[in-house]
């Protein structure tokens, strides 16, 4: 029999979770208060605890994994590690095809490996209450999850056209206890403030952070809770790497190149940046964030200081961004409708240390059933964009004949967006371009620092 | 660290099926044909390919896995055998509580087990095309997968209220390249007699059976394909309860009792069938098949000769039954809403070899929500009538503080269920009984055998 999934025992889960800043050539940029100058830990104990502020500032390579954590993650992981015999046969390349499985997580995606460790941490620093936003749902259903596994409270600000769109993600954050709510709501003073705008706003995930960040800062019971971007999220993600490199070992194999979908930038970073440390140390594997050309922020970007939500109530970050304003087409991967990227994975990004590449919706689709018929696992949008990516790498090594070693991140199961399927088999899916007057236009509206 | 998970590993996966028929005390009952004799081989010939008849009619205890089948079985096999830590916690009880997790199939049940097996030997047999029927969508699915994966063509006839009602599982089945069709269709002769009685009917599980019967003998290169009831079908169900022997084995424990949710028997058979082979060598493990209130054929049934479909077109078959024109309650457990039984599990159950135990809807729900909470995994509506069964009895564990160690099939998550979860959540919905007059004029409809 030819070998399908390598698996790894519980006792294998990484003791510690890998800090890339420990391996970058220069320093993290520094975020920036609302005067240009660096930000204060005190200034974000507003809305997050010592424990969570201490993580994301700093810059020891590893960092040790609380018992807790490494026994809430045995709920699901190790996650199985699987070679793309199928998908291989079908295409006909001499490429070997892997793909680490995230969908096995009981919210169906990586997002819970960071909200088992935030509401850990949170639950340690005597917190009982969180708030957080949701688009798509991934990370509203896993930090649901985590608060009941932990003693948490949870309020979610669902992105109010995906709380009409998606009602199940919304049945099952309720299923784990959670209370979800339309955003904008009638809540905070921003809710209030677009509402009388437009009281049937679609909502944003940029008015949903920003409902969220306003709460916890004006509750002294409460603090907030984000599913990327930050440091010490992409840092929790760094479990899926570890274990993939661990997994490929046993085997003999190590990749030529890796692959995963990047909106914020905790999909990518926790699948690549274990693959990093070895470039640090010598190798030559290369990393590949795929986003959608809808939202190419990282290919077409601005690499400038901006805002990480679009009210402009967050620290500023050196990102590569398409302003904070931007509003993303509607595309089916709302996990990566962001307007900007993790100021780690922008770093790494500009300094050519990774790479970047986007591609149109309709495509990913195509790439998605191709590897349903194949593989079995119906993936979510976000994945088919790796999955896009990989194909078309497949295929030139078929054209070139070289049996390159192709790694993915299958970052989650699509069982939750079938209407995203039944759109494409019905032709009704579209590719939008984001034009170039917009990319220069958003420059001039960037906020203004020396 | 607590061991969350017992795994295998891929050659781990049973290399034969276990069947039951060889350690029953009796022969099974032999299905009838119309005249009341015995039905023939040749009989079966114009909608099953031989290899399935033979299989069907062996008594051979066990029968070898082919290496493609087995080697189809890797893209989720072995399942894992999860011991639930935190649900016992939750529930204070000195009970041991073990599932087997059949959710990780792509298609998200134990169902795929027997998908792969039927379209391998119906490929083997040269056929290219199956019929089907689906109700909740568990068996399309896993059919329109397995089709995909043996190059063989897949129409299925899903009862028109559920291709209404669940159109993501119709998704899935296209996105695995099958073609879905609401039943009643105008294909069929007997479809087309239905829609002129009522051109809106619902359509039943009875009528589809039918209608996907009727084509496949009507047409040379198309033969049937059935996801329970049969022997086969929980011939090849048997590795669930083959792997989970293994994985208690590795961890030294043992069950007194197994649960399993059974409708048509497939679930409950593939459990419980290995364990029954030890009791017919000196063990007493208590077996326990769990059925809902609403559809109670082997706790109120009739043991009696009737027939599998509504319209009468199959053989009669000696099983617990509640009548073939029996009209299930809307219960959200679709896979449970079948008027009989399995003849395997009816005659076990008639021999007291088994026991039976019905549940009404509203409570199983309490029973998947709480473990939803605790374990993580939503579970389908059908697991959660095992889930309630066993919840039960670690409540009876914990009043007489016995520790005893109790295992059941965790068949499939929840993930297309989710409006039967928002229904409960609103308080919408509701138990049924089964009136005593009903079961007792059943009894006069059943077709009279000698």
């Amino acid at each position: 029999m030819q070998q399908t999934k390598i698996l790894l025992d519980e006792h294998e889960i990484p003791t510690h979770w890998y800090n890339v800043v420990a391996d970058m050539p220069n320093p993290p940029s520094a975020p920036l208060g609302p005067d240009g100058q660096p930000i204060s830990p005190a200034m974000m104990q507003a809305i997050f605890p010592d424990n969570i502020i201490e993580q994301e500032m700093s810059a020891q390579r590893w960092i040790e994994i609380p018992a807790e954590v490494r026994q809430a993650l045995t709920m699901w992981r190790p996650a199985p590690l699987f070679r793309a015999h199928r998908l291989e046969a079908a295409l006909g390349t001499p490429a070997k095809i892997f793909y680490k499985y995230e969908g096995v997580s009981p919210a169906g995606s990586h997002k819970l490996n960071s909200a088992v460790a935030q509401a850990y941490y949170n639950r340690e620093a005597g917190i009982r209450r969180l708030t957080t936003e949701t688009g798509a749902g991934q990370w509203g259903s896993s930090l649901a999850l985590a608060g009941q596994m932990f003693g948490i409270d949870i309020r979610i600000y669902m992105v109010n056209v995906s709380y009409q769109q998606k009602p199940f993600r919304r049945s099952m954050m309720q299923t784990w206890g959670a209370e979800v709510l339309a955003s904008p709501t009638h809540l905070t003073e921003f809710g209030r403030k677009i509402l009388a705008e437009d009281p049937n706003s679609p909502g944003s995930l940029g008015i949903a952070i920003s409902e969220a960040v306003e709460e916890a800062a004006s509750r002294a019971d409460t603090k907030y809770s984000l599913g990327s971007v930050l440091n010490h999220v992409l840092l929790h993600q760094t479990v899926i790497g570890l274990e993939a490199k661990k997994q490929l070992e046993k085997i003999g194999e190590y990749p030529d190149m890796v692959f995963a979908p990047c909106g914020g930038g905790s999909n990518f970073g926790g699948l690549a940046f274990p693959f990093l440390a070895d470039n640090a140390a010598g190798k030559k594997v290369r990393l590949v964030a795929v986003e959608p050309t809808s939202c190419p922020s990282l290919t077409r970007g601005h690499y400038a200081y901006d805002f990480g939500d679009s009210a402009g109530m967050t620290p500023l970050t050196l990102q590569y961004t398409l302003g904070h304003d931007f509003m993303p087409p509607s595309i089916h991967a709302g996990g990566l409708r962001y307007h900007g990227a993790s100021a780690l994975v922008s770093q790494l990004y500009h300094e050519k240390l990774i790479e970047a590449v986007a591609v149109p919706q309709v495509a990913t689709f195509d790439a998605g059933v191709q590897f349903a018929r194949a593989e079995g696992i119906i993936p979510a949008p976000e994945s088919c964009h790796a999955i896009r990516a990989v194909l078309d790498e497949a295929l030139r090594c078929k054209a070139s004949g070289e049996p390159k070693t192709l790694l993915f991140n299958l970052s989650g199961h699509g069982h939750f967006d079938m209407a995203a399927y039944d759109k494409y088999f019905a032709g009704k899916l579209e590719d939008y371009d984001y034009p170039q007057e917009a990319i220069e236009a958003a420059l001039e509206r960037l906020p203004k620092v020396k």
